[in-house]
């Protein structure tokens, strides 16, 4: 497997588009198209927040009843959630429109939104920019590229990346984009992820291999602990690679879901780093915990809370709040087993070990963590398993962003 | 039950002091002393935190073991916690020292401690400023005061009260102390919270009261969601009302219980209100919910809720946000049904009711939310449980306070 230029035009037979459809706001681009010249077979995740967008019911009910897929309108700015049956209609208006422009079932159109929670969506507006879209679609790179742009709300960069690898000996493709900086807590998945390959796998291995794919990725970043009412990452397989299907667990599989997991855990990290107001991405590693649950749990917690994420900004090397939040995660350990260790800018700092604070020297701690990208290691000394959360700092920019987000 | 001056010298019989020790920092009163003039029963909840402070492993060997209890030694400026065994020691060292000068039995005297996590505890300050402590100590409701004033860290105002109450033909008081503003997310109690009182009542009783009460009280208060190693709460009974001792659940008790649970209830809403950089307490209201946990479980996401935080602070009427918060709460519930109201400044408006938004006046929305207290009614249609959490606003100081805490 390596990594490749593009995102979801990588693979072959996708072709995508970004266009302004000023669907909130002007002069920026907010709807995007992905397509595929042959129908895919879908999988996907979403939200387990009981308050879910319209878009994410209208994709369920397409991931699971619906023999294929072969389109995906998205937009951004609002978030047709809180909207009621207006907000059904208006994905069935969009899922129509798009499907008669491109000649394929409505049912075969997956919607996405992002943005404002509790506002009405401008139909008129979102077919004019399906009709802009549809026109304006391309399988160039640059083509990838727009669409990336135009999902972002108050991302600071598009988020995209592809990878090629073998399978039954052709090579596949797999590209993907994503956005997410705010309301950023994933509990299945993440603000939008789309994901395209040609790599030709039944439903149910794409289905298994997806829900793999996102417990160690997706599913251990957070930027606020707001689980959103609109996480869905979709992943569409159109087959054009011209591999034997996949249907069994085979090296194939294996190689796909290598893949898989490559790509979301980088769309993860690059959503995390790209935390609203973040100056750092801030990872946490818990190593040698009693259980794989326990891992994952410990280092998430580190990475939620607030206090080691302001001293993060701060470039405090305050490691008692990492302690503290290690303690209160639910999961049981002795505190006087854990070793504490920092890393960044080239740098290792044990910081806390033998139930005490370590002798260390503040200014390179203060150097250690002014770097773009801050680990914490914590070996806990009760197991074998390991987990790796990713999160961010918090910032005055976090407050700024939030406190008057709609205006 | 009447509110009356004063904190936790105005029941009968108990003293207290604060004064300048120089734990961390100078020119501050840093230590506090509560003392009794005759033992007390004393019950009292803990951190749950797995990494706990000494002062709290010191207590909890205390309320669980010794017969009575006596005196209360609290510092602020380092926490005593991940300290090990020096930490343990320090404890030691400061209850001997006080319990020689007060003529009790060391294991009659409780520590508390609050500040840096990490740091080792500098014992020959804490025992010079014990001998200050014992040699200021009164009965004054100044005393009581200066106590308040000497275990706040980053808070921005010192909490205490004080109630009269009627035990069995007997006038009772309870007074009461804390400090609290950031890492508050108590599970069981919060940062370090005292009551004392001259009500006679078997330690039994005592114990189950103290349990009843931080439930609706600290457990329902957020302002960052980090659970400290420090959370304290010592209830002290001396018995010097001289009531028949409440031994039994009959109406005294009942009345005690009444006069703790707004006791506690206020000081937990003092801690929430002045929670690190905040500029108003966030009150959420849950009625109409399936079940009390139910009911709990809603309130207390909407306050924790970052985004929600946030946009308190900034005055605007987010109420996606709120709905959000209700959504990945944990709860099951139809969001269809759910009605919400902002109250405030005297208003009250409903922003969302039968699965959309309703039509009301944005100026009229920030003039409401622009109050020193915000309350979110959430009306969930589905029983008859309500229940009222309480936090803050995330503010810009917020950040500011946590990112250089320790400098």
């Amino acid at each position: 497997m390596k990594q490749i230029e593009g995102g979801v035009t990588a693979a072959k037979g996708f072709e995508a588009a970004g266009v302004e459809a000023g669907v909130k706001y002007q002069n920026r681009k907010d709807m995007a198209l992905i397509y595929s010249l042959s129908p895919c077979k879908v999988a996907g995740t979403f939200t387990t927040n009981v308050v879910k967008a319209a878009p994410v019911l209208w994709d369920q009910k397409i991931v699971e009843n619906s023999a294929f897929a072969q389109a995906v309108v998205v937009n951004s700015g609002i978030a047709n959630a809180c909207t009621g049956i207006q907000g059904m209609d208006a994905c069935r208006a969009e899922a129509e429109h798009a499907g008669k422009l491109l000649g394929i079932p409505a049912d075969s159109v997956l919607i996405g939104s992002t943005g404002v929670i509790g506002m009405h969506m401008p139909v008129d507006r979102l077919t004019a920019g399906i009709d802009k879209l549809v026109a304006a679609k391309g399988s160039s790179l640059e083509d990838g590229l727009l669409a990336a742009q135009a999902i972002m709300t108050t991302d600071t960069v598009h988020k995209q990346l592809a990878v090629e690898f073998t399978v039954g000996g052709k090579t596949a493709t797999m590209g993907a984009m994503c956005k997410g900086s705010g309301m950023i807590h994933p509990n299945m998945c993440t603000m939008l992820a789309y994901v395209t390959t040609d790599v030709a796998i039944s439903k149910e291995l794409l289905t298994k291999a997806v829900k793999a794919a996102v417990v160690d990725s997706f599913n251990m970043i957070s930027v606020d602990g707001d689980t959103s009412t609109n996480d869905t990452l979709l992943v569409l397989a159109n087959g054009e690679a011209g591999n034997e299907e996949i249907v069994t667990e085979n090296e194939d599989y294996q190689a796909f879901s290598q893949a898989l997991q490559f790509v979301t855990t980088e769309l993860a990290k690059k959503m995390a780093g790209d935390g609203e107001g973040a100056t750092a991405l801030f990872e946490a590693k818990v190593i040698h915990a009693k259980s794989k649950t326990d891992a994952r749990t410990l280092a998430k917690s580190v990475i939620c809370s607030s206090l080691s994420k302001a001293a993060i900004f701060g470039h405090d090397c305050n490691f008692g709040r990492i302690l503290c939040a290690l303690g209160y995660s639910g999961a049981i350990f002795d505190p006087d087993k854990v070793e504490l260790f920092f890393e960044g800018n080239g740098m290792r700092i044990q910081v806390f070990g033998n139930g005490a604070p370590c002798d260390y020297s503040e200014e390179e701690a203060t150097k250690l963590l002014s770097a773009k990208e801050v680990t914490v290691v914590a070996d806990m000394h009760e197991g074998t398993e390991e987990a790796t959360a990713w999160g961010c700092d918090l910032s005055y920019d976090y407050v700024k962003i939030n406190a008057d987000y709609r205006s």
